[in-house]
């Protein structure tokens, strides 16, 4: 799938960081030796990042040839080759570093997600991913989560209304914050609620939230919260969640959990390039 | 210090993915409602990124006022108020994600620098970092990790020759490739040799390299290397590198010691805006 | 309100057409020359576009101050001074067409689109804008559709689903694309459906389709769609709506009308800087 | 022709306000299916645009082929296919909108350019437009007046020059107007007055005007200033002109007639893509 | 006066060139140390480009302060202190040397140009600059050239027509080609023709060139022209003009000389910053 | 070789200036018109800027072929073709005056820097560039130094530090000075000083300066500075050389002379593009 402009816009300010006037090394290499490589995996990983990975050696240079041995989404055995590249050296070694910083980051986050939808399969609780992601990668990384089997969340402040605490106070209430919210956003976008206790519940739907967050909250309270909930509204919980919490959260019943982790703190993924002889 | 134009430039991207067309929510508070929060370290951390923080409100709405209670590079106990933000409501809760995600994951890099300078102190080791650096947020990442102690090796690949076992086959040789960077690269620029083996050590200083990367190589190893080149050049360690194994390469007398975790595996601080009633 | 990136770009792209190199002309008047002049509606008209307005000349020259006798959205007769503007007359000359040219389009949007809701007054349906809206204006038109008093549908292809026909058939059916939109797009986003003849309804509500479009359905077809659908889903009427169909839409008793004459009909109102002497 | 730099930034702009980061729905469609539609004009008009319709798919997906069967400027009848696209359907689905958009409105702009130069057909008198035109379609929409048999004005505020009212009171007087402007403006440009009584005329020719704009003058008025002027300046009539009112202003024998109205108030064409099964 | 969006574009590439992520000697200085400077013409020119060099600091720091003390265009003496500055030594220093490479060249082409037109005071003749202007800098050039009291042809190739022996051949001769161009270029614009002998003269004069381009005559030659032209276009000579055949050119009776040496071949004037202790 | 972003930036600037909305002479040219032209050395020159030239016709029209004849660098006699092109006539045209005010000015500045280079040919002494290049043009002008047989300085202020008079009394002395930039700079970088007068030379050896600038020193103060150092640091001579200066200055025995000539003074070559008929 081709990128959108922001990340496109991304890459290359990520370019123009690494190269700026030119990359005195590679400099070195006679203009018409050519070169190629293989993309290893150094550990087992979900491959994401792929449009990435192309789009740095579409800006570097066209004529370099970037060849997938696997599929978006693959589970990768360590020591897999996952693709090739080949071209004229210098572009090959210019492009490297960046290339290679956006893949590995984005089979970090895909590899996580791929854990954490793991750890709630076979419940009806999908995992999705939050807002707190990498500045200028969003659609990269919420891509990558997608690669990985998990959800995305709302894409940014534009595309879902969220009222939290600190909202609520500013408008007037619950009601009158849900009922504004629905005078001014589009009717293709729901309406979610944070809540920080369980009294909280029943007043937001009664409301009309389409959704809950159920914030910080214990698995008895989630559980209640599903109970009393009964299917009149969404129900999200939220807050510090992490892998191995990811299955008891589950089977209290909640529609979705939201992990905040999947993006600000997976952790890049060993990959190579190793450069044929 | 004022950013650079490619920081600003990310955080202006940073902020489209965010709020897009517009913030759906904050577009419930009335327009004349104001608000403020403080900057709460929810963590022991090291204080770094206010630069990139000031920038976000400057491009929301420069009329929000940001005040900083701490120094960058201030050593920060958890519970402690950094800062304080204070403007129109709809302004302060529009920016903040995007201002949260940059300082949370500046103040993460700054924590790790910290504790890996620590790790060396009492030593004339300097532990750098590397271009395995979040794509777009370079210069604010070697900002942290100077921010945090430690130092910065060469910005991109252009200010500073790094030659690796790659480029040498393409040149023709290591004092082919050192005499053609001589040659290219300007006289305030110092050339680096990567060598992954004792036996490449010799030539390379023989060969005018100013640095000698050892690559991956055992403590017996670089101490050997410390004393076969007795001040000819200037080592660097690198490969792998880890906090705890950093007290050790030190000790083996190297000039640097290069740490691509300190950008790749920082994990973002935890600092929350906690809202004024 | 302040413009989002876009809207801002449009204007600078605006201003470059209309300026270029110099304004020709203006270079005539002395550099210390002050003018003044105010904005008068020649014609009755809704107020809408200060922002832009105000962004035009906080890009021509920051020191031009431009004062609103009255506020976005208000209902204004002919003959009235809306605002002022005041400072360097090289600037306020040099602006001025393409601050008119904003202006005008916008107020001409939100008047129509002010017709268009006092026809549907009085009954629960809400008549909404499309995507036919003037290339990179689409921000500021759907803020003056609101101005208005009408209502905004989806911004863009990213914030709502909307199943055409010719996407239905790619997918392999509407219950398979409702499915498979479930899956893709987060849980804040609703999916809508669009549908040519009654009988393709039940299967759409069945499937569960959260809004349903009618396209192009006579009056009768309408309310018979809305006693069919009892409630299961939200109704969109669409297709060739102009003002004087709205009423008897209106009270078919679907939920939304949309109308992309809002957008691409609307006639620009006549409203012209009156130099003060 | 290749469209300019301008027009190229605000189709960027176009598609950037429409995809956003991704279409959710052609995100249904498999990655490899692929489609076909052939533009149908669904009203009389004047075909323009296509090199905007071109740019979009250019920019969405360059492997998009758009072919078409009728050159720029070329007299439609109502039920007329006029071009085809192939190419993915994911592709083709993601650009249509905003491609439409384009040329609905430039096809608009063309259709009553056509109106009005027939309208004044047989007489040398030419209508022109003017600097009213849509923020950032400058350079799309003055192509598409010529296409449609019309005639351009001074492009921008640059290329040429044009003496207002509130212009002479600042310069102190016609006189020293036009010879300011004689030093200022290089000599491929010519200067152009605009008066708003007959008694104004005599002045601004002897005071050298290349051109006199007649301002909101009526008809007997144009008569005499024709007669007065006697070949010794061009002439424009202006103000207020519709369509309706061309073929009598031609008549007095005026150079030319400017029309905002074909850039303000033509009306987007109907035209469609109609899509093959 | 402020300046025009490219050549702002342009300071903007030229800072990004020179400080690139940052200024690595500046960053010695203390923070809070203040500094300030006379700028001092260190030969005789003429001052131009002060709005360049405003710009510069604007982008750099807006808390620099710079004071002129010359008008634009102010004949300046050798050791006379033009203007000032005073802020922040980092941005004073940092910002130094793009802003004094731009003034330097500014001032050199003002001081060519003044020596130019005195070479012509007291004739009709004017001289006018080319399009052999340094890319990215043309606006700022041509200000410099009329700041120095010589005067700008068309500013590029949207404002006037010149059509060349290359363009002749393509259209079908002189008068096809004056023809199309009436037809296609709008009424504000005058054309002009280049010949490159005597016999061309006559037919460009009945074809209704407005201008006439001499190229490359000897100054019988235009003598001769003049005479044969009695008043009928505008006569401009044009090819290698250099400052000690003006006189000699003025006299033949041309009404313009172009002098692509004015942009091509001025010598960066010698100006410094004398910093305070 | 590519050319960085920054060069191709100011390619499209340069563009945008020249073309504006649109060539209005080449749209004199049948669309389907081609045209073919030599690249006419009309002096004898250093070819440079081959890659400025191509990315000029890239941006204008990506079917237009350039041919070169000559490698870039070639010592080319006055009466050679370099190149040729071949294309749309229209393209060829609205592209040539861009091409050409860029490959002028950069065979200028090689030409320069060859005849810089011969000067010093036979002694260890370099001619460097320096950081006065035309804005927005300097990657490209210091590879035409390249080019043309000399070398560069640093590039910006990004890498290398070059500490000056100005700098060193907010620093508190040249040992405070250099110890701080060792500190703050990479250890790739090196630490030049600039001196004034003899007596700061041992002072600035003894802090450690890797390169030492004689800043307007005498020949014998420099002959004496090269004893004196004995090869303890690098030492660059500066200050107002001009070519024929350049011999005396390397038989002193100084490593390097610095010579902002080669770019603020270089005069653009004379090359034209020669019309087949």
């Amino acid at each position: 799938m081709a990128l959108d402009q922001t990340s496109r816009a991304l890459i290359q300010l990520a370019l123009a960081e690494d190269i700026g006037p030119g990359d005195l090394t590679s400099a070195l290499i006679p203009e018409t030796t050519r070169g190629s490589a293989t993309l290893l995996a150094k550990q087992d990983l979900v491959l994401a990042g792929r449009a990435a990975f192309d789009e740095v050696y579409r800006q570097v240079d066209p004529t370099v040839e970037v060849k997938w041995l696997l599929d978006e989404g693959s589970v990768v055995k360590k020591g897999t080759d996952v693709g090739t590249i080949s071209g004229p050296a210098r572009s090959l070694l210019t492009g490297e570093r960046t290339a290679l910083n956006l893949l590995q980051r984005l089979c970090g986050v895909a590899s996580m997600a791929r854990e954490a939808s793991q750890a709630v399969a076979g419940t009806s609780c999908r995992v999705v991913d939050t807002r707190k992601t990498t500045p200028g990668m969003r659609a990269m990384q919420k891509a990558a989560v997608v690669a990985g089997g998990a959800y995305n969340h709302r894409f940014g402040l534009f595309d879902g209304v969220l009222i939290k605490d600190n909202h609520i106070g500013a408008m007037g209430g619950v009601k009158a914050a849900i009922e504004s919210a629905r005078r001014i956003a589009h009717h293709l976008v729901k309406i979610e609620l944070e809540i920080k206790s369980f009294d909280q519940l029943e007043p937001a739907i009664e409301a009309g939230a389409d959704v809950i967050m159920l914030d910080n909250m214990d698995l008895a309270t989630m559980t209640k919260a599903v109970e009393q909930t009964a299917g009149r509204a969404l129900l999200e919980a939220s807050g510090g969640v992490t892998v191995d919490r990811l299955a008891a959260i589950a089977k209290t019943g909640v529609d979705f959990v939201s992990m905040g982790a999947l993006t600000h703190s997976a952790i890049a993924a060993d990959i190579s390039l190793n450069w044929s002889e």
